[in-house]
């Protein structure tokens, strides 16, 4: 090995550490733009995905992706050189398992985003290992372990230039990016996400905001210090790699300007979770043509990013109603796909004069940039190939993950498990919707909360209840005093925190529309919820509550107890208590008003 | 390019994408030691400063630092080189681009500490993108881009050695640390920082505590780790770095065992996160002169750090009044100029007998080290430069800011802009009272929460409210039942956070000094404020709310409802309610005294 | 210097770089994992773990591990070279000094995570300073400096091969788990650990949550990306480092996955922090033979790790009742020493075709690849010797902090100080119980909150309370209304947190086992606590206080009262009030009861 080689070579590593590092920064996203309640599970989801796709990586995938062919420029024959054959491992296979694991786990890992909150861990196990098994060794071969793709130049005779895709925003991000598409369609949205009308039309989109945009903000800074490793690493000289690095510097910081600015005008005020995704989306985009492109492309790149990223999380959100809670479609799968066909108008030849970046014959020219058009078609070819491999391998993998358990639990053939998972509400794909509404840390993993030391607050700021027809509620025969020595009445209603919503649009429906509410703990005779912590049994003795204040003078608070008890009566020990007192007097601090009036609003009919 | 170079020039970049990563590292501690309410707001301009820093550097900064001379020695003429002539653009200027931006949004970066929490964010991206267009370019040129302090020794014929600021004390940490401090001046401080009395004086410090230590505690630790780049990436050999290393490590550990043991003795407790802002200091400190100093001159270099840090900070807040929410000027301004002095004593001119460190001719050594006092007077005379220019630049920024929209808003000229702008309460720099207090993300970004599922507690634990008198205020005329039957009131208060330190003074001057706080939201008829996350709009139908309860005896309820009233009628929607009940009895734990002796303190008057 | 050796010690320098941003792993890992009331206190341990070990380490560590030997073979002799003497502290000591500066902070800074939330901060701060300044630098340099057990083929005549740690699973985790083991056990565990019969035979296993997952598994990111240069860094060629990312990815991979298992079976559910640890337990097993074994041993090593961690820390938690809240012993003290004896097993003499890995000769090869059990006997002798020594010391320091201070504060010998100590409740090294219980942010740094906006929730959901005997308990004579005016009673007690499991068991025995409890926060005429925040003084007006709503009917409120009374009065200012209210009426939402149906349970005994 020649002496600068050895940089190179130690650098290809350290890459691949900062890759790793990526891990990291996607943990902290997906976690920070998601909800409390289930960030032990996506934690863990983010730290399984790498260890398992460690274990069938090493077992299968690499043999798949880079093992000698066993079908032509297809994919490769898997072996298990790397345990038995340690003659034949050499150190520049080592160092390309380390290196194309790394990248395998970042496309496994996107996907997780895209289905947070509701998916069963158990098959999130399954798909995440299918993905670095089968789905990414086999495609990644096509670009970087001399397959087809690669190949194309030699394949038609020079015709087509090979495939261009650096450093993978086709073979990583649009992968992962399709693969989250396909899982969020086949879960649907959370609950809550969306409310419909009868015949099931969307009336309301729903914001359900993540739990710490520190956490998340701190992923994206972790991310993009990772990508100039995710871009660099394979770079073959110091020239390429200060290149490298201009353009992926470049590209996400126009891309955070052109969101800010957009989101500013959209909105009236620069969005900071959107402008976060944003520098995601860059990053993304320049991935294929970080090394062939000069600072005018990577620009070019940033800007429709920036637009990319705003307009696809919201044509997904408000249009086709697919949730994603963290955007990884927007960022990983149009970028992705922008990525690759921005190669093939903005690769050049060679930039500097001292042979700055990738050397590309000019077959390889974007068509801005001198070249014919040819790299353009096999940039199209090439990541239509891509998606339609992805598509196609993740529509059997999420219907089997989805179906088969319902045709073992119901005993029921191919063609009926679709209505069959329907009409039962229960598919093998998606957590139930309890475990789901107490969030996925208690039930998939015994957790009681990620964060034990702090109250949570009442977890829907949004949105509306489910609808409650009150029209027939008759008043609660509550045992009053007499009407002179009660004069108002304060109902306290404490109950869990999921009714909430229906039980506010119930109440305003009787025209109290003003209360308070308090988070409180219940501590019943029941002896609560039952998890684990390292293996330690914990009880709940405290269950997280909340207390519904709501005080009436003309409203009968015997109509109020009783609409509160069908709203909340469940059917389950735990669904709640009402207590009934009396309150002297009442003043609205803004008029000074005292009495009945302080309670009325101008229309007179708002209680509180 | 020879092949040890190879080595060198990878580290160069590893070093910039560390020195990059330190932008996670600022954003981290800047929003730990600030409130929740503005975290997103923090977030955004770390991010946003390194974003549009980026794009401007590109356009102009650049050019003006590196570019071949316009003004001899004074500033580069810019060129866009980058994207039109990329033959001439080398892989050399590549590097030096990456490597210089990041730098130069280091500078950037740390004004916003300072000025964070009530600062105009269209404000912040303005003076921000200010000083990476030219406030930092010019005067890093003179430094880094050949300019008169560098080639001071050619200029004055070898009378005095070049300046030594081998990774910038002072042309990054004293520049950002000068910014902020005529910064944090313009805005003047946070409300509930200081009280005064009638005249303006200041009775009273107020420690407004930031929301997350742990998350302030990760910024330091990726700062110190990213430093590790900032000060050796230009290092030309493995034995430069050694010795870089040596002191990157040994000036701020020995800068936090100082801090650690100065406020141990002064405050009898060790400061946590005074002593996490010493490691900073200390790091600062040794930037200067990391590869000119030996073990001696880091370890004096960090002792002094730790003394300063503390003092610097004291000075500021207890004496000037300036109100620094980081502790940026203490570190970066004093620690800065610090930093460039104690090379002119600690300046050596080679160390180890293999060539350890930057080699630097006799001219150049520290008095302490052999030297005349020619490199002691080059530092004075470039320190004293980069502070005048960054102050008369930025005193022309800040000004321009603050008064030039006042112009624009109440038609008035420049010479009445000052006391239009007082008079009015309103100046382009500082964000309006009510956003301050409700906090920037939602004023700025429409961002409800940062910490979405978490709940706010009451925002100050300390501080007093302004002065009321409640001398003229007659009881309110409660409807209560007859006194044989209400023995003790309760009188519960519901109202925004905000007037709380206002109230509970205002409720001690008419005998009620107990009470009970708990943190409530509110749902009223009002719709609530309006935020958006992702573009998707969000209604915060629950607003928090605090609800006061006190229960008094021989205090009139009357009284106690006037005085509430007077304090927190704002006039506003949402102002509050307070209700009045009735409780049969009461009990003070400790003594077992019932009734209202249980509600009155030994010296009769304070009820609970 | 050649050519490509400067690549190596660049790459040595970045190593140690990724090794002190370990101090931000461990920092976030040990503060996610424990309680967020002294969350700045663990902070403020791993900053200064660091900083004061780079003082000591710089004066005297650095010498007795690599100096020149003053005792042949067991030490080098303290020099302070670095100092006074730097025509000889070459370039390569200078890398040297940070390389294993870092390393040693290493061992100190994982005891802090077994002593946590119990240990005085100025214990802390001395035993810290003694590992780094005697414990670890000796023993290190046994196996780095040239010491006996590196030199054991030398001393042997080539009977036994020399020590394998190429990166410390011995000497730096299995020291800094056995001195985490030896303080966890002088500690003894936090209070509300265990439970316990009048024998103090543990009843019962409580578990204490961490406050933070989400930081925790960040920390675990943290480390296993620094852990690359951790084992990497000492690699003298591109092919070795490429093996040894190899193993460094395959073993926490494969720990994490059996983890994940074998939790999965053994408590029904995957649990998440566990599987944290075990990637942290796969990366310790590993550090030893990292660069000597093939992916063979590092599934094994991984396989082993995974059932490790969990076995041995449900026998320190379950078995042996010995508290160690962050896993401290079973991850480094545990996976330490079996990494080292699988080098015994696994180390195989040279692996792929081009000297990949570490050259040993055959006298190294374990005894599953070809060797003769030489190896494996040496490693059996250097472990035993590493954890002789490291007990030994660590006894002698941690009994001499605990008991003489006892020796010097009540002026006894030795001898007695055991007994005085107990008989005291009072020794050097515990914080005193209270300060535990308000935890240590507030009492050993004045920091009132490390999260000062959010409210902490009432600190334990598990547990019982101390045992009251109510059978004696008269009730409290209240000023209630005639029995047919009040129906139902609310007793409303105010109080601390501290006392709610003791409050909730002893109101269960007079019949009352339903309650509504609220964070609340109290503001008295005390001044309430007094804090420190960057050197302002902060006075706590709100007391965090919890308050506990209980309604009955058939059950005497003045007996509840009494008890409650009873249970709370510790004496002191601030020990709570009750107030007693009327209720009109209550409904079980369930069950649509009113009245006093709705207070008791099937079984007639149940109020709330």
């Amino acid at each position: 090995m020649s002496d600068s080689s050895v940089s190179i070579a130690i650098w290809f590593l350290i890459g691949a550490a900062l890759v790793f590092f990526m891990q990291c920064g996607f943990a902290m996203v997906e976690t920070g733009f998601t909800r409390a309640k289930s960030a032990g599970n996506i934690i863990m989801k983010n730290l399984m995905d790498f260890c398992i796709g460690t274990v069938v990586f090493m077992l299968l995938g690499f043999g798949l992706m880079m093992g000698q062919d066993a079908v032509s420029y297809f994919c490769g024959a898997p072996n298990l050189g790397i345990f038995s054959d340690w003659n034949s491992f050499t150190s520049a296979d080592a160092a390309n398992f380390v290196f194309n694991l790394v990248f395998c786990a970042t496309a496994a890992t996107i996907v997780s985003g895209a289905m947070a909150e509701r998916t069963r861990f158990i098959s999130y196990c399954i798909y995440s290992a299918l993905i670095s098994l089968v789905v990414y060794p086999i495609e990644a071969g096509w670009v970087w372990g001399g397959g087809w793709l690669i190949s194309l130049e030699e394949l038609t005779n020079g015709t087509l230039p090979g495939f261009i895709d650096y450093a993978g925003s086709g073979c990583i991000h649009t992968v992962g990016g399709v693969a989250a598409l396909i899982g969020a369609c086949f879960l649907g949205p959370r609950i809550g996400k969306y409310e419909r009308d009868k015949n099931g039309k969307v009336t309301k989109v729903n914001a359900i905001q993540g739990h710490s945009l520190t956490l998340g903000a701190l992923g994206v800074f972790i991310l993009w210090f990772g990508w100039y490793g995710f871009n660099g690493a394979a770079a073959q000289s110091a020239e390429e790699l200060a290149a490298i690095f201009v353009n992926t510097t470049i590209a996400p910081a126009v891309a955070s300007c052109v969101t800010m600015i957009f989101t500013w005008i959209l909105h009236k005020k620069p969005d900071v979770s959107m402008t976060l995704n944003a520098a995601l989306a860059g990053l993304v985009g320049i991935t294929a043509g970080c090394s062939c492109m000069n600072a005018v492309g990577a620009v070019v790149v940033g800007f429709v990013s920036g637009f990319l990223v705003v307009g696809v999380a919201n044509l997904l959100e408000k249009i086709l109603h697919i949730d994603d809670p963290v955007g990884a479609v927007a960022v990983h799968c149009a970028n992705g796909i922008w990525g690759i066909i921005a190669c093939g108008f903005f690769a050049c030849t060679g930039w500097g004069d001292d042979g700055l970046a990738y050397s590309l014959d000019s077959l390889h020219a974007g068509v801005f940039f001198g070249g014919s058009g040819a790299c353009l078609a096999t940039q199209l070819i090439g990541i239509i190939a891509i998606v339609a491999w992805t598509a196609a391998l993740m529509l059997i993998v999420f219907w089997g993950m989805k179906y088969i358990p319902v045709m073992i639990k119901f005993r029921c053939n191919p063609i009926k498990a679709v209505s069959v998972a329907r009409e039962q509400g229960w598919n093998g794909l998606r957590a139930p919707a309890e475990d789901e509404i107490s969030g996925l840390d208690i039930s998939e993993h015994g957790l009681v909360s990620a964060y034990a030391d702090f109250l949570p607050t009442v977890p829907s700021y949004d949105g509306e209840g489910a609808p409650v027809d009150v029209t027939d509620v008759a008043p609660a025969s509550l045992d009053l005093a007499p009407a002179d020595s009660v004069k108002y009445t304060r109902i306290s209603i404490i109950t869990g925190q999921d009714k909430f919503l229906t039980l506010k649009d119930a109440l305003a429906q009787i025209g109290v529309t003003g209360m308070t509410v308090s988070n409180v703990m219940g501590c019943g005779a029941q002896s609560g919820k039952t998890g684990q912590y390292r293996g330690v049994k914990t009880t709940m003795h405290l269950i997280p509550k909340m207390q519904v204040d709501v005080v009436v003078s003309t409203v009968d608070p015997g109509l109020v107890v009783a609409v509160a008890q069908k709203v909340l009566n469940d059917g389950q020990v735990g669904a709640g208590k009402i207590f009934v007192s009396a309150v002297e007097d009442v003043m609205r601090v803004r008029t000074g008003e005292t009495g009945a009036d302080a309670l009325t609003n101008e229309n007179g009919t708002a209680e509180g």
